[in-house]
């Protein structure tokens, strides 16, 4: 089975009354900052045992594209953060040099990112196509994290196919969540995990501003999860994984994309990227050493003049003692994603037999009752 | 009033019920470190309003020996991270490079960190002296917090004899917390705060090391504060500090210190320190803009050949694969020794007739009571 | 045509008389650091005018196995540093994380990045493959400059069979230069450019180390041109590029990959590694905003015990004060394999019937005599 | 012997014919960008052996004013770049994190930079002063190189007084060089250095910048000295200094910091300093262990909103792609700046006898002539 169309999501944190701070954007996703579009293509086929090559397949491609698909060669400025970085974000050297990239980012598995890298270019060619006045090359950004548990990774079973129709479905709107698109095979906490979303809007000298987050949640310990402060792994401790063979335990990674409307210069996007780990932090996490804990910030509050693109080279940003309202909301959108991406996904098996159970919504809430939430 | 000896330490966060995770120290302390060394002096002098260089002062200077006074010129490897960089640490350049530094490390307050190099390096000259065939010159570690709302910051009252007084005083054993040394004048989430510190063992591979962390908290915005995950800051409402004038708010920072018997690489120092940040954001803090948020980890698992030193220069280390307990171990600490300083400090009044209130244990009781701790 | 062989060195700097200093290895080659194997696919076909996904076709792909193909798992100390990063080379974040990284290195041009990644991957699960008790992911090194003005580059030509093949020829000894493997369409210094190496002995404590350099260069603008402080730019001022349109000048980058036996820890590699930025100067240029200028360094001279390998964790390394002859080394090295790439790579017409002119040798031991050499 | 005001420069590098490239501003000086200030304290007393705390004293302070005295509360936007950390340069967690820092920039030796950390806060709080409606406290910049072979450092000569004479006695115009404040006993690849200073104009888009680079060298072998690609120090070999005991040879530093009037962003400037590298290795060195390599860039070219400044928060910048004009600059401007420290330098004995001796300018125009100079 092969779904190529956001399904929309489903069951959601708020939905079992877990409480969060903040005010959220109308949709609680990465789509509520204007513009963004986000597309998944997901790879669910076969059972059994694992035949490399062959299958059990549970991965897929997101892709995010900030300005939309017409403005995939617009660019964004930018910046990042690698909080234990076990995993591969592309695109990074000219980030970090010039706070700024183009193109959508694709997020899949740890074997596949080359693939999808590859296949940005060939959408990058196919749709627009590069202008020999200005942009010659481009520097894709590809991120993953490591679904070898569920799925054939070794298989390398994303095509460019693949990633050209997560880059053509790509629409604003609601996200799916959970076991979707790059999600598909990802674990958080030993519970089944995968994609997650949420936003946060503040206002800063009667400016409103909307900042979203989506991750890709395959990280944690079970025995560390925290849910609001309430230390809810101690008490559900069913079906846990890493105590199982192979012992090469805690083999997550995270992968979060902020975007935010706010108009900020890359050095603050890189400071906003910090905060996406503050964020994870608060889910309980010590960040494992097998962890790709990678982030990346972005603003689309103003244009880029950069490679060729001549716009006016004028950029406004906020003073930096503006930015807590940000720094929060950047804390607490990556929070509620998380969560968002434990409660949407579903149980699931994968290659070699392997199951990976969704986390149990009626325990959740009652472990949440017994700590006063 | 300066006070140069240790006083040792008095309530802590365990006393009243609190509860940690994992296994501290028997200190539950910096110094549970063998070899660690921690020095003092504390200056509380003059009342009523200010008159810069006359006081009131309300500060100090906190030093650390990493393998104690008589291992000053020894180096240990090192590695830093800032989670904030707004606040001074001197020596990170070579600590970048080189991943090691010699000498104490001092903290105090902003205005005084420059004296506080130089007085580090007046008493390396009199302790011993640079030895001509190999170590020529020193780039000490000199980091602070900012305490003007309650000392004259601008008088710069921390002398060089003050500094050379902590270099001396400085012993292994208990440690005093809250207001003394450089934490003398700090505010930690609008309490009261100052120094705190805490310890963790861990077992790897069959070896049991030790890692402790010293902070001087002085960051926070009360309703961020959050204890074991319990939101004590928004129950714990009087006395708040950020709303009144000068609106200068969320004027803080955190400086913490790790030091492990753990052997590791410069570069598994670096990880470590962004443990620290970890711990420090379970305790509610975004990492607001005006806070100096800068961690300095070490370990003195191996000796440093480095400088002239011509020691074997062979390294031991831990895999990459076998340092979660580390990093659990450093997240707890931070977490505990911030809680300590919060608990230990008590309410001050200083320049301007400032008071900043302690946290009230019985108080920091009931909430956490309420919330099934 | 198709090279899948490496075809042996041809004309080199110092086959013209050029003087450098430092005592070179028996090859002058990167493969004069034992266990070293370099392969190469070289793509040559087509003629006439750019028709995208057709031709023609001027790339190809570089691998580099730092411990030859048989210790594609065991892992190298690795540091890196960018001087300019509008580049890629992947599996950064971990090599800044753990200072290691295992599996061959590629390098290729821009839009073939993540393919080539893609089929380090392929090669890896096809020759050993994963073990599924210690090493369940890779986070491989792939690397490119951008061969546009020669190559149908948004063809995207490289497959997964180029760099298999490769990964599989690749041997020690003599290592090809000039119009090979990645290094096939580029230009350097508006001169025809591509593939150099260089070597270079140090002895430091008694001991003997070799430091081996490999470049894809493609950067530079004519007039900046230095050979051993000789102004070679100003003199030699045929076929000039950057001024013809599209003016979308120095669209270069510089690749390098040092590898050394000494015992380096990674804080160290990493400083090996902004040294071939200075080796990089020292050929006149200033990094231009166009210019990928990436540089990786790695040592054989400790295992790494890491991602699941427990070898002895004991690491041997150079005091710092005893480094200085192993940067000479790097500097001169770099300089050396930059120029040999330049001495050896040949006139290349290719898309759009653009011609790229090798440097005339006369006319540079012309130059080169004028000032003393 | 002090000496409070600035002399003036004397015979510069141009004055002997050595040629360089680009255009200098009126002054080839850093105070050629318009505002700038700098000022000198210089200390030269006593002879004969060194007894620590007495003399003999060969060292000082320099201040630059990047906005002037007046603007010294103004802030600039500003980058750095380690090349080699073995120095100090503090206040750059803020510059890092922020990109701007206030205040003047002091350069002094290596132990008492400490110290001229605290006297910049003596001379703000003493002229203008803080105001607590916006900025309670500053993160001066503050830069050391070691001037052990000539100075008492252990003495700590350096006072408060003196660093607000330098702060007090900056201004525009002609800048003294040579053996002059902070670059008073420093050496430059065993010549006498010291304080040197140039300035490159361009023009981007229509618009002509300056760029000022200022440089503290005291770095270097002789065997590695080239000017302007000319092997100098392979035939000027009188006078050697590190084959003398003590054998810590090559413990050197440069301290560079570069201004410039173009509207550049923070992360531009981090660029611009990583160009200042590329200067240095113009003149040969392979930036030694023993250095501490440290560089600093500011833009003048846009206020800075920041730290309760509420200017209007909008920054002009450069595209990127317009950049390479100012890059190569700031590569010239450094290049002639170091050169232009050793022609000013004269030969000067310090403690315990010790001399360094200055190039003999005709020997270096005899050898520039036989490499065609």
């Amino acid at each position: 089975m092969t779904t190529l169309t956001n399904p929309g999501s489903s069951v959601r944190a708020r939905d079992l009354g877990i409480p969060f701070d903040g005010e959220p954007g109308g949709l609680n996703a990465i789509t509520d900052v204007a513009g963004v579009e986000v597309g998944f293509t997901t790879l669910v086929t076969g059972e059994g045992p694992l035949r490399i090559g062959e299958g059990p397949v549970r991965t897929g491609v997101t892709i995010i594209h900030p300005r939309g698909k017409d403005g995939a060669f617009d660019g964004v400025w930018a910046g990042r953060f690698s909080l234990n970085g076990n995993g591969e974000m592309t695109g990074v050297h000219w980030i970090d040099e010039a706070g700024a990239f183009s193109g959508p980012v694709a997020i899949t598995n740890t074997h596949s990112v080359g693939l999808a890298h590859h296949g940005i270019l060939r959408w990058l060619v196919r749709h627009g196509g590069f202008n020999p006045e200005t942009q010659l090359w481009m520097l894709p950004v590809s991120a993953e994290t490591c679904d070898e548990y569920l799925n054939d990774i070794n298989g390398q079973h994303v095509t460019e196919d693949h990633v050209l129709a997560a880059c053509d479905n790509a629409t604003g709107g609601p996200v799916a969540e959970g076991n979707v698109g790059g999600g598909t095979g990802m674990i958080c906490y030993e519970f089944k995990g995968g994609t997650g979303t949420a936003s946060r809007r503040c206002t800063i000298k009667g400016e409103t501003y909307t900042t979203g987050v989506l991750v890709q949640a395959n990280f944690g310990t079970r025995r560390d999860l925290s849910i609001r402060g309430v230390p809810v792994g101690r008490h559900l401790k069913d079906n846990l994984l890493w105590e199982r063979p192979p012992h090469v335990h805690a083999q997550g990674s995270i992968i979060a994309i902020a975007i935010t409307d706010a108009p900020l210069m890359p050095l603050q996007l890189q400071r906003i990227a910090k905060r996406i780990g503050l964020g994870v932090a608060r889910t309980g996490t010590p960040s494992e050493n097998g962890s790709g804990d990678i982030f990346l910030a972005m603003s689309t509050g103003n244009e880029v003049s950069d490679m060729g693109r001549d716009v006016d080279a004028t950029l406004r940003y906020l003073p930096s003692h503006e930015l807590d309202p940000l720094f929060l909301a950047t804390v607490e959108a990556t929070e509620e994603a998380i969560i968002n991406a434990l409660v949407a996904a579903e149980t699931m098996t994968g290659q070699g037999g392997h199951t990976v159970h969704a986390m149990d919504h009626e325990a959740l809430k009652d472990v949440m009752k017994k700590y006063g939430r």
